[in-house]
């Protein structure tokens, strides 16, 4: 491999980035559809984000990949952006129109998208509990209530973050969204009963501190979805629990999937290649 | 090869780009040392230069660099510049050092190398007479006055071009340079006659016009030693013929491969790794 003039590049914008495997999923599959695409990250942090992005868009990129901590920062570079990014306030991509920028957001899209795939759920029969305000969370809640979702419960250690989400949610997408007291545990428990999907996005369980939950395994029913947004470990103390009596679990490999099939269709204009992704990340976590 | 975030980067700056086979002598080169430098072309004109620049020197770009159009605009970008290529107004390579660009140039430089390294002339001792005042024929003579030549004849078929290049290195250099008229046939060939060393800088006799040359046969003698800027043919006419009454000759090869391992070397900090650049220019060709 060696970017030539007619090499079509994609930037990863962000930092740290040493961790991306989003590099190497995407490479590969441009490599199997025999397209000549370069996607490498470009660690860059919200000073010299603009700078950068004025000057990638007049070479030969077709898009870039946004993460933390440009994916709010990078809003005022944009020249267009789609109805969801916009709403949600943070954006995971953009695509380079002859240097007009549109940016987009596939991060909920991608949690959605699995959970459609793996489950029967329906968005507006069903009531949602999420576990975790930040980045993920406001994400998927904000795409829930994009897509329909009919009530969504949220919770957060930090108040600020929960209610923010709640109220962005409810003025700008529909009035679905409920703020649960994070101090209360005896309502956490009770919403948690009262909803058909669990969604643990708070990082809680993550390694290394795998021995931690984040809703007691007694609020939890066989007839509910659990996901985790995480995929380190695979199977968090949480999915593990709900498994074991009979939930049915997602971990957040699907999404990781999905929100990057999104992004290479919209930089390449070709259909989804799913089953790429998938063997890409199933090799990199046996590598692992 | 894939560009993580450890990749050191370069940037080769110009338009068209397509033909460039520095991208591949460079790498190349990196790739034997062992080293995570990817060098490849970015095709920019000079209205979006300074973004573009201004876009890459907070990335991991090690340096540029830089060919037509935009090796005099560049300049304006800088942030520091070497003597040699501030007095030829024009820059070649840059270096980057955390974001503080500093500008050289190494096109003449690496003509002097190559007739230095090839044969025993030394330059205070010669008389130079250069046909053709464009960027190549200007880079060669501002850099054969700062290395001490004792006098340099200078002649184009555009005046304007001659008379800029004789009185700039006249007045910023040294009172070496002497201009020629190019309707005078008689004082070009008195000149070529009288001078130590005859370079076509001109392009006059490349490919597709290879039965053209710059100076006649008859002004030439044995002991001249004569350049040409070329190497599409390796031996131009003007070559053959200058060969065929026994001077000493030189195509371009060298001075392509010198100003090379300079940048490279500028890049690295590492010494010049001429055998490398010489064997990847000679696949190349034979490729050819």
């Amino acid at each position: 491999m060696a970017i030539t003039v007619d090499t079509k590049m994609i930037a990863l914008l962000g930092n740290p980035l040493r961790q991306s495997f989003s590099p190497r999923m995407q490479n590969e599959a441009y490599e199997a559809a025999g397209l000549d695409y370069h996607y490498f990250p470009v660690e860059v942090e919200n000073d010299h984000l603009g700078d950068v992005i004025n000057g990638l868009k007049y070479m030969n990129f077709v898009g870039f990949a946004v993460t933390k901590p440009n994916k709010i920062e990078v809003i005022k570079y944009l020249d267009e952006i789609d109805e969801l990014a916009e709403k949600m306030g943070s954006c995971n991509t953009i695509v380079n129109n002859n240097g007009k920028l549109k940016g987009y957001n596939t991060d909920g899209e991608g949690f959605v998208r699995s959970l459609l795939n793996e489950t029967d759920c329906k968005l507006e029969d069903s009531v949602f509990f999420c576990f975790g305000a930040g980045g993920a969370g406001r994400a998927i809640c904000s795409t829930l209530a994009f897509r329909g979702a009919k009530k969504i419960y949220i919770v957060d250690k930090f108040e600020e973050s929960s209610q923010s989400l709640v109220e962005d949610i409810n003025t700008k997408f529909a009035p679905v969204a409920e703020l649960v007291d994070f101090e209360n545990v005896e309502e956490i428990n009770k919403k948690v009963s009262s909803s058909n999907v669990v969604i643990n996005a708070s990082g809680i369980g993550m390694y290394p501190h795998l021995d931690e939950v984040p809703v007691s395994k007694e609020s939890l029913n066989s007839s509910q979805i659990c996901f985790d947004a995480t995929y380190n470990p695979l199977k968090t103390k949480f999915l593990v629990e709900a498994e074991s009596i009979g939930c049915k679990i997602l971990n957040g490999i699907g999404m990781v999937i999905n929100q990057g099939v999104i992004q290479y269709s919209l930089w390449t204009g070709l259909p989804e290649p799913i089953e790429t992704f998938t063997k890409s990340i199933e090799k990199i976590i046996s590598e692992r």
